[in-house]
């Protein structure tokens, strides 16, 4: 059994993650979960989730899981690609689980899937992500990647 | 010249743009820009910009040109498929723009592609937004749609 | 037990699934496969099979189901939106197999996704294609729609 | 102006370019065209162009840029990631033309994007391809990479 990181992405004082009031209730190499009640701060006009909510969920449960799969490896992981479909509409008051396992996890790329859920374990949204593995003595936007989930840090 | 709701779409009292902080600064059917201050709530956990983030924008600005549009015919939208290319990363401190403009608009679905660009104009990432047209007498979610672009609201 | 009519596909004199070869072994509307033996007219300058393949053969389960659940419905579908992501590389001779099941199908549109294996049932490729759910008696590209699988045909 | 390999793509006996008829008018490392008549190989169950040519099309243009790009480097490319968006319904005579134009080309992935076009210049199908740049000296799918447009071949 793959160790679980969710207790210290939680514990990350500031981020997206926070910002969106999202929990991680497991965090391994191998399946990435989280939770999340829909406040305001999560919709747009019409009054129902933001796309974006659905997209940038997806997006941190594959990140987190493949990051975790790299770790070891020497490696980090930056995201390439994100496509999101939208299946059902939710509004405030909703909780919404979500729950991401791997489809490839290679030495240059990654390809996580992920499912958004709603109270009723109905598909609100599903989505790929793709991502790069560097090694971790290459840059990232010009300075060394000391993440959260990197020794030492 | 399209008319432009940027206005009223930042004095939005809450939602995701507020939560993230973007503002709009053109809104119309043919054309919609954003701008955005890079801060500690878009990051993701190695300190660079939350794909999420640049998601989330691609979606607001696609679908607020795409609402516009559907708005004088009757009809709202809802975005059905999001995919985004993540070309640079980007960290704290910096701002950014976005630009969506319209692929195609038609009666029953609409396509608008969207760029992320940092301060040099260089592209941070790119997606198209796929959205479907409803009318607006037609359901969302259980109830009638009353979005802050429509009649009377 | 949903009714299946690959051997109605598979009697079609020509088309795209003719040129590519493929056979479809399952066509209902609550999952479609097909398999597929590699041969020249498959490979990309690299001596590989090209990405329009797997993009072509996760195109083709996704709408043959879509297009079965529609049509005791009167209607038919035409797709909106595919996005494969290509996993493993495959060379001349190998023989591959596809799969697709639904995410959602309603009224307006559908969701389905597919995956391409080959003979060790490893992954090459997986996507999702997004239809759009037509009432038989409007147009499509100006005609009214015949499609093979349509009462009368 | 950088080289065009058109004529050499072209001279290819064999593969998917030949079995769907495209024949490449332009194949630089910054743009690359192809033009296509629609014939019945091209055809879905409705009678319009099957969405894997589109995807395919556009999956051939943005690899051979990429791989142009790429040569002098060292490298070769392979193909990650295919999302198209699907524009207007396409039948039978009609001429397609492709056109593709690379977004980023790094040093360890690139992204091309493509757009298909009728007769009257209007779009028919755009999409975006992720690839991946892998070292000449590095094996793929367990043999060293030997392409069409490889120096030596």
């Amino acid at each position: 059994m793959s160790q679980d990181f969710s207790q210290r992405m939680n514990e990350l004082p500031e981020g997206w993650l926070q910002a969106m009031g999202v929990t991680i209730t497991l965090a391994t190499q191998d399946e990435v979960r989280a939770e999340l009640r829909v406040g305001t701060e999560h919709l747009q006009g019409y009054g129902i989730v933001h796309g974006g909510v659905h997209c940038g969920l997806i997006e941190s449960l594959a990140s987190i899981g493949a990051a975790l799969f790299a770790m070891p490896r020497g490696q980090h992981v930056v995201g390439l690609e994100n496509n999101t479909s939208f299946i059902r509409a939710v509004r405030a008051g909703a909780k919404l689980k979500a729950v991401s396992t791997p489809i490839t996890r290679g030495r240059r790329t990654q390809v996580w899937e992920a499912r958004v859920l709603d109270e009723k374990d109905q598909v609100v949204a599903t989505g790929r992500v793709r991502l790069l593995c560097i090694e971790n003595d290459q840059a990232l936007a010009g300075e060394q990647v000391q993440g959260v989930l990197h020794p030492g840090t």
